[in-house]
């Protein structure tokens, strides 16, 4: 009985309409992808979500089945091992070294596995051109699906650009998930995810049943903000600002602990790892520096079920340049105090 | 390595704080929801989501197993079955009469009943006191969870206030859901359960896993849109619009088809049920006038494994003043057409 008011186009205050996420994004997402992140997709393999974690919970549901196993990167982002655990799937850990997730032939066989390829959480190593050919191999032999964290892919400093694994996945065995907590706020709640064509539709159904979409308003809002150049604008701004923030952190944590401290060079992201000599405990440090307001953390944070490297984990996103070599000076003390108790 | 940053109060585009929603909106709706629904809660009972197939997804996940039943009214918001099939329970139909869901001492064993007692979706129904008092003896007996849907609630447009289902639980397995979409408007993706103490924190770490967190903006707006009074002045106003409409509405059928129909007056909402003779088929009279821009729904749209009573669902949420009785012409018009071809 809406009658004519049915006649109008639906505004923005509608609902059935979009189901999937707002049809200008998901044609600004699918060009921007494109070009920036080598993603190959139309915009109906586009589904707009509420977060990773909204992702993972409707690729579960739709996926998988209690008991499957799924392959987590250890250290890792472990809310996904404990999300897996939740949805009844067994979460196995695969270790991380500097070519990233530790992809053998003797992978075990698993329904997924979850990894962050381009920049690995929380290492920030790339997955090796090797190894990414052998996951594409596994998931296509064994039927697994690999689900690519396009983790911090903007934040690339040195280098080339690395292209997104969804780009080279010829089997339509690549979900793509994508966040856009760091890019611009983490309670904005938004996220995406590319999936293959036969997939779309169900997944759509299986994102409206969870109720994993998020608000239009906020979806037009960025659909904007994307068209008018504005996103792209925002991510060469905040790149700027963060690689100069790595560039003084790396600088200074170089200059006043090089004696201890063996740092690699990172590539990007808003992180930098941190080795110490096993005398010096990353917890103690963390548990030191807690003790006068500085936030640091082990690497062990990230691990799960395989022991991580002893190092320090140290996220300047938060972290204004004005601050870098204060903060730096009271992390050095701490650590030259706690070399001095051996 | 955030340093003093994090000691500034996290604002709204922080994570981690405010995971179950955002403190003052809980707040807001404890005092809003004791005063105006008689519902009985501590903020952080209530836990914010992004709509009510959000919070149903939730609370599916915590409390129930594969193959459960699922108690759904018929008719009603068939989307809950679908989700509960979706999840692996088995949706159990249950007839609904003037006094509501049909609780009698033999309704079948089932692990949750959904609800909507204060104005029954799509029929407008109060659930009777006495059928009200049996189905909390039926979860209470059986262990089994009854999830209420406040559908609607703050458009009653006569007789008394009815309070909610939660209000008289005093054995903590009513589980009240109430959405936003109808208040305000649909795609802004708001909703929130109010949940046993008991129970809280196990819902807030599957609502934070599975990725059903609104945005915090959205939420920080609608709590000041609540203490400011806004939020009551709002309802005020749209339950005085609404009210109109539906005496108008009413009034217009009355004059023009009270040979044919005979209708029962409705006490709220934004609908009314018009029931038809059995020789006029709420089918017909809906394909009748979709070729005429008329947009009616049989009550048989609701139905899923009952048949519906042969009546007209006529919504007038989106129908201005102003269109009323060109509307119900129209309607009359079709409605006499197929009884003369009788």
């Amino acid at each position: 009985m809406s009658a004519l008011a049915r006649q109008m186009s639906f505004d923005l205050a509608g609902e059935g309409t979009h189901v999937g996420g707002y049809a200008p994004l998901r044609q600004a997402l699918a060009a921007h992808l494109r070009t920036a992140r080598g993603v190959v997709c139309e915009p109906r393999q586009i589904l707009v979500v509420s977060s990773t974690r909204a992702a993972l919970s409707s690729l579960c549901r739709l996926l998988t089945s209690p008991g499957d196993r799924g392959l987590v990167e250890d250290p890792g982002y472990f809310i996904v091992g404990r999300a897996l655990a939740d949805f009844g799937l067994e979460p196995v850990s695969v270790a991380v070294d500097e070519e990233g997730m530790v992809v053998t032939p003797s992978l075990p066989a698993a329904r997924l596995a979850y990894v962050t390829p381009t920049h690995q959480m929380p290492l920030g190593v790339r997955l090796s051109d090797r190894r990414s050919a052998e996951l594409l191999e596994w998931a296509r032999r064994g039927d697994g699906w690999i689900i690519e964290d396009d983790y911090d892919s903007e934040f690339r400093y040195v280098g080339q650009p690395v292209a997104a694994l969804q780009g080279s996945d010829t089997s339509g065995r690549v979900l793509y998930v994508r966040t856009f907590a760091k890019l611009l706020f983490p309670s904005l709640r938004l996220a995406f995810m590319v999936v293959p064509k036969t997939m779309a539709k169900a997944l759509e159904r299986a994102v409206f049943l969870n109720g994993h979409e998020p608000p239009l308003h906020v979806q037009a809002a960025l659909a904007d903000f994307i068209a008018e150049g504005g996103y792209a604008a925002h991510i060469r701004r905040v790149r700027r600002i963060y690689r100069r923030r790595q560039e003084l952190l790396v600088d200074e944590l170089n200059r006043q602990l090089h004696d201890i401290v063996d740092l690699h060079p990172p590539s990007g992201g808003m992180n930098i790892v941190v080795p110490l000599p096993a005398h010096i405990a990353a917890e103690t440090v963390q548990a030191e520096a807690a003790r006068q307001a500085l936030h640091v953390r082990p690497l062990s944070y990230y691990a799960q079920r395989l022991a991580a490297p002893n190092a320090l984990h140290l996220g300047f996103a938060a972290l204004p340049e004005r601050l870098i070599e204060p903060s730096v000076r009271r992390l050095a003390a701490i650590v030259r105090g706690l070399d001095l108790d051996r």
